[in-house]
């Protein structure tokens, strides 16, 4: 059941609007017993878990629950929980049943688990860090912080990024050569004008990776030729042969979604290309921070930082909706990525930019970052174990850091078990989802993106996800 | 002296840094005096505007004055205020003068007093409101907000605002015909890749306004028609004849920067040509919450919502530094633009939209704007009434709402006003800046930007600009 909740959680925030919280909560478990999606004698989830799911207060929900304790709505017994009180729950009436609910194994509208990669635990957004960073930002900020400002961003979070990065990912940073921006696909678009710009016409790309991406240095006029990938990684060898290319998109540090790190002699051989050709690595570095098994993998750009453009950002570490990202580039490239950025004046709000200065300066940041590492660690490490004991044969990969891991499949089964997710309720992507179409298929596998369920859906979501593994 | 500590105290926040805000105010203040900055005798603001401008606690700056007239560098008297104490300053060594201030009529490095246009009191925004509702809204939020979001922003937001501009703006908005954007400059690139996609090859400007919208819909790949101007506004007849034309930008509320408000007759030809063509029309309604004279001006897009696209945005009546702004969009253009917008992944940051929400809902924007309004209707009365003392011959107009006006000047006699404010360290703008070069030359005069200065600069900047007038 406890899955369930996530879901069911969800849709009710559709329904909960402004500060009637508690009233809404109510009013929305009273109408699930009615419509019977709340069967008789169903345990609820406890109130610190709810409460953590929908991004309330637990006091909220346990006074909710409380209260339908008395209206005779639940029961709760010391020992028992809270459960949907056993009475006889109106189901709802056949015409309101849709015609399909007659087929056998219908697909059911919304997955219920959801381990699609690319997204952080939402649930464990350090609300209350974040808050007081962000009152200590506004109380301190300058007046001139509410204009206009610098489109590279504000200098107090290009200081506390090139602390950051320097520390913990060894990028050779300093304030003036870092611009701030609006997600990883702002960055890379503001780069790729830049290089058309510069008359580049060809971006080379990985094999796997997003559709996104590769989309939009194309819109922007570059071509994107794909590099070939071994079991060794992208073949980085392939750059030299590639005529008129001026630039490389890597995620050198945890293959996107293959999960391994780029080996050291293809690192050097990446910029090696670079300083022969005169061209630039664009670097990926979308969860750098998550890395389990040892120290991190340091970013390439230390390696280079005139023929290295890294690109980091909060998405995974802190949450998608903060749109906070960053780029730490080459010097030209700098000044000609903050003209064009400032051409279009779209920049991140100064007073959250502040905020991320100061939650990276108090130390709140690596202190958040500390704590969900060991919590996707502990993911991870379920999830090995789980799969080991239902489906011994299953290899899991790309483990080593992240937010997600690679099951390989045998060869010609993904689609049908994406089709068996789909009817468990379970999303989950392919591995062949992340193939360039000039690609040729040789990988069958799921790509597990553990970190995306709240800590209430995560063992249902398990359980879904080894039902339909060999 | 109270316009220099705006100045003063803009250049002392480049060197405050993270909390130890008093020990860096002190150690400004007695630099500012070892160095003859602040001259013996001199009075200091009081602690609530220095606060003010600077963005502190009152507070502090009242124990930074407190403790610097124990150590002897100011004092302090009843009746007579906190003064730099008369004591033989050390003048800064000869070698320090820089060889051009032998020069007896200098220009100003940077400008003492700011009347550019464009930008609000930045000393004036809410910081305790805003922190309350994000506070609230960071509380409240459920936790799929802290994820991808839907490209035309929060749904909180879209309700919110389409409640506040039908009260507000007349605009007849319905949530899902709202697009949240990160600043007008933002929405109008949307629009204009959407028109382009579209086939449209004209977007017709007025005479005056900014390069920055003419060079932004021309890199879209749009020409830029220019309309003609007369007593009355902007030629709107001229629409008919321009061949290929597709849409039309107008500031119709408020001609941005001349003043007026486009006659009724125009406001419905301009609509009538719409209808007739299938043109669409890009109302910018910068500052439509600053009226003084009577109730708003309605916006245009009430007359006809399918073919007025309105653009409004909180950098003039909150902060720019927000980097919120909104489209109300005409049904198909809606989806086209969400579309163009989720492309490149970028929006404003969920938390953010999230606490506008909240502001707009709880009445605090309402508040703010009135509070605002009363401000800035107060310093046009009194630019109304200097001038008048100072300068009986010049003419002040498009006073009768927004946050600036135009002084007309003798005919051929702009340049040389604009050259005599930079002497006196006056920042202001001349009419032609905002002439397209197509556009015959026939009107002199000053914009000014009176909402810009902070409270204590206000007076100095009045009495520079009073200076220079004829």
């Amino acid at each position: 059941m406890a899955s369930d909740w996530a879901t069911f959680g969800a849709d009710l925030h559709l329904e909960l609007r402004g500060t009637r919280l508690r009233a809404g909560l109510m009013d929305a478990l009273r109408e699930a017993v009615r419509s019977g999606r709340l069967a008789p004698g169903t345990r609820l989830p406890s109130s610190r878990s709810l409460a953590a799911d929908l991004g309330m207060a637990r006091n909220t929900v346990a006074d909710a629950y409380a209260e339908l304790v008395a209206e005779g709505w639940l029961t709760a017994r010391q020992g028992s929980g809270t459960r949907v009180a056993r009475r006889t729950a109106p189901r709802p009436p056949a015409a309101a049943v849709p015609p399909s609910a007659g087929t056998v194994r219908r697909r059911p509208a919304t997955p219920v688990h959801n381990l699609n990669s690319g997204t952080p635990d939402l649930a464990s957004f350090p609300r209350a860090d974040w808050l007081k960073a962000y009152r200590r930002a506004l109380t301190d900020a300058p007046n001139e912080a509410f204009g206009y400002g610098d489109p590279r961003g504000r200098p107090e979070l290009r200081t506390a990024l090139a602390e950051y990065l320097a520390r913990a990912r060894g990028v050779h940073a300093r304030p003036e050569r870092i611009v701030i921006c609006a997600g990883f696909v702002h960055g890379l678009m503001l780069i790729g004008q830049v290089l058309r710009a510069r008359g580049v016409r060809d971006v080379a790309i990985e094999s796997y990776g997003l559709d996104l991406h590769d989309g939009l240095l194309r819109r922007a006029g570059l071509g994107t030729p794909v590099l070939g990938f071994d079991e060794r990684g992208t073949r980085t060898g392939e750059l030299a042969g590639l005529d008129g290319c001026g630039a490389v998109l890597m995620t050198a540090a945890h293959q996107y979604p293959l999960g391994g790190a780029l080996p050291p002699d293809r690192r050097a051989e990446v910029v090696d290309w670079a300083r022969a050709s005169g061209g630039l690595v664009l670097e990926d570095d979308y969860d750098g921070e998550f890395r389990y098994d040892r120290r991190s993998v340091g970013a390439l750009q230390g390696l280079d930082p005139e023929r290295v453009a890294y690109l980091g950002t909060a998405s995974k570490s802190l949450a998608p909706g903060l749109r906070l990202a960053w780029m730490v580039l080459p010097r030209d490239l700098a000044v000609e990525v903050a003209e064009a950025k400032g051409a279009v004046g779209w920049s991140s709000s100064t007073p959250d930019q502040l905020a991320f200065a100061e939650f990276l300066r108090s130390g709140a940041y690596d202190r958040h970052v500390r704590a969900m590492r060991l919590r996707y660690r502990r993911r991870r490490d379920q999830l090995v174990a789980a799969v080991a004991a239902h489906s011994p044969e299953t290899r899991v990969s790309g483990i080593a850091a992240g937010l997600h891991a690679v099951l390989a499949l045998p060869p010609g089964t993904e689609q049908a078990t994406l089709r068996a997710a789909a009817w468990r309720g379970l999303a989950v992507q392919g591995v062949n989802t992340f193939r360039r179409p000039t690609v040729p298929p040789t990988l069958d596998g799921l790509v597990v993106g553990y970190a995306t369920p709240p800590d209430s859906g995560w063992q249902g979501a398990l359980g879904a996800l080894c039902g339909v593994l060999p």
